[in-house]
């Protein structure tokens, strides 16, 4: 069942669950801004069913003090102090942003928040090139992915998301490192469907296509495409973990260490005009969408890209729908 | 069959070859070290069978000028004016490990440079780690890949590649956007054999795993993975091809571009010191190679590390193994 929120009030709601977890009225917009964005690019995986997950972090927070930014030249390093990823990340991002108007490259690390998840990495790469950036991010999680050849989890699944100003809307690459997501095997389990082969492990480290023998029966999740995924997704674990100050692996070999989050950043320009860039990605961004369909297919979209002003139009409606049990959710953290 | 060749004869020829082909002998060196190095590596596919074609584009240039590096703060910009690849590629190269003593990170563009690849990608970044850097790459080639949903192609196999110092020796990823290499698909079509399921079309759009179909037939390579693999891919196509003033797409939306190749490093000791980044990479690698192999594996192994011993015994020996075809190839060269 469905139910069609107001998005004032929706945003009212969260603020009021957030600030009595502990979070700034800020701060809550913030989480509030990612969750709807991921709605209204139709990610309700990382939308708001995440809120009491996402309250529960806030209340447990052992500090309360703001996101530490330290600016050295071209370089952006950023304490969470236990801040929730939404926040840390976002307000990385932000001085990503600020610093974009005067230095050509921007490199951002952000280590100790907190959260189950960073949300879409897409959503802040979407953010660094609707503010003019081209924007490159890695993340690591917490380790629910084996080496290729390994039955032991020692990778997150670490997405890498790449984002580009394109006239239409950004050209955004958000890809999990891993074979499947964790949020789709969950969804596959509850409707008894059964997994694609090669994307998890049962708890012996024999094949399986059975959800639930990763889920409840201790299995873990390979890396996507073999060692392909593996070797991306180890890139990602080295750069946005222990490069930045957080952790790599398990945390037997890097004790104490958060998840983490590398945020490479810059202009367009930077070897050809703005003018000359901008043409020339509208013309390739148009040559991609004439390309001739396979048989059986709808045609070619550009990742991230969408409609406009289908989106202003969803914008401008001031409401959003959302599963009746996800807004029933977020009742009851009050 | 095989031959023993000594390397100081292997040098000799290739750079007889290659000055006799109008290179002078400084790039026929860089054009030998890199062949070598992928030799040592135990990727053939990108070694010395490729002198041929590699004399062929040096016999066709139209300039006979110098790569031109232009230096703007941390940003590269390189001209190859048509030199090889290889040179190019391997000047921008030199030319970010010499930044990289003074600025804390680096971002060069390489484009007009001629060759049917640039060689393994791996190479340049493995060599940005044992100049101490972490290196970013990425490179597109000659459109052979298709958007996903489409039958025609319009991303080339665009490789990426992540290097990180570490104590044994470098990590290196360097992973094809495509399912599959056209060399891995030309070797399975001499030796008779099928090609894995989803990774190329055959001329009318449909799958197949005959790679004749490709090769003889005019079909088309898929992306890796699906959507994913092809959103990499294109991440690929236009950081390392419009925006660094090379061409993105078949050629019909950017005419007279060329292929192209972007490449970010940066110090290791940016968020935290060069003693905790090492001393954290080595116990990551550490915890990688411990994991529990699953049943039938033979264990994990790092990306692109090497066994040092082994690979200065290789070294110190003077000499290599070839195909007899490929050494009798390049004396044809002459």
């Amino acid at each position: 069942m469905y139910k069609t929120v107001k998005i004032s009030e929706l945003r009212d709601l969260t603020i009021r669950i957030l600030t009595s977890a502990g979070e700034t009225e800020e701060n809550a917009v913030l989480v509030f801004e990612n969750l709807l964005e991921d709605e209204y690019m139709g990610k309700s995986s990382h939308g708001f069913y995440r809120i009491p997950a996402i309250a529960r972090y806030s209340k447990n927070r052992r500090q309360r003090t703001d996101v530490k930014i330290d600016i050295n030249d071209n370089i952006i390093s950023v304490d969470g102090q236990e801040n929730l990823s939404f926040v840390a990340v976002r307000k990385a991002c932000d001085s990503v942003a600020a610093l974009g108007k005067t230095k050509n490259i921007i490199i951002a690390g952000v280590h100790n928040y907190v959260g189950e998840t960073t949300g879409a990495l897409g959503y802040y790469t979407r953010y660094l090139a609707r503010n003019g950036l081209i924007g490159i991010m890695f993340c690591r999680a917490s380790a629910s992915v084996v080496p290729y050849g390994s039955m032991e989890p020692h990778i997150g699944t670490n997405p890498i998301s790449f984002a580009v100003p394109a006239e239409e809307s950004p050209f955004v690459c958000d890809v999990s490192t891993a074979g499947i997501s964790y949020g789709k095997l969950a969804i596959l389990a509850k409707s008894g469907e059964q997994a694609p082969e090669n994307v998890i492990l049962d708890k012996d480290g024999y094949p399986t296509t059975d959800p639930l023998d990763m889920i409840e029966r201790g299995g873990v999740q390979l890396p996507l495409a073999g060692h392909k995924g593996y070797s991306l997704g180890l890139a990602s674990e080295i750069l946005a973990g222990l490069f930045v100050g957080a952790q790599s692996g398990n945390g037997k070999a890097i004790p104490d260490g958060t998840d983490g989050t590398l945020i490479i950043a810059f202009k367009p320009d930077l070897f050809i005009s703005a003018e000359t860039f901008a043409r020339n990605m509208n013309a390739y961004m148009e040559e991609l969408r004439d390309a001739k369909p396979a048989p059986g297919s709808k045609g070619v979209r550009i990742p991230g890209q969408y409609d406009n002003a289908e989106y202003e139009a969803k914008k401008a409606s001031g409401e959003i729908t959302l599963l009746t049990e996800v807004y029933n959710d977020m009742l009851a953290c009050l």
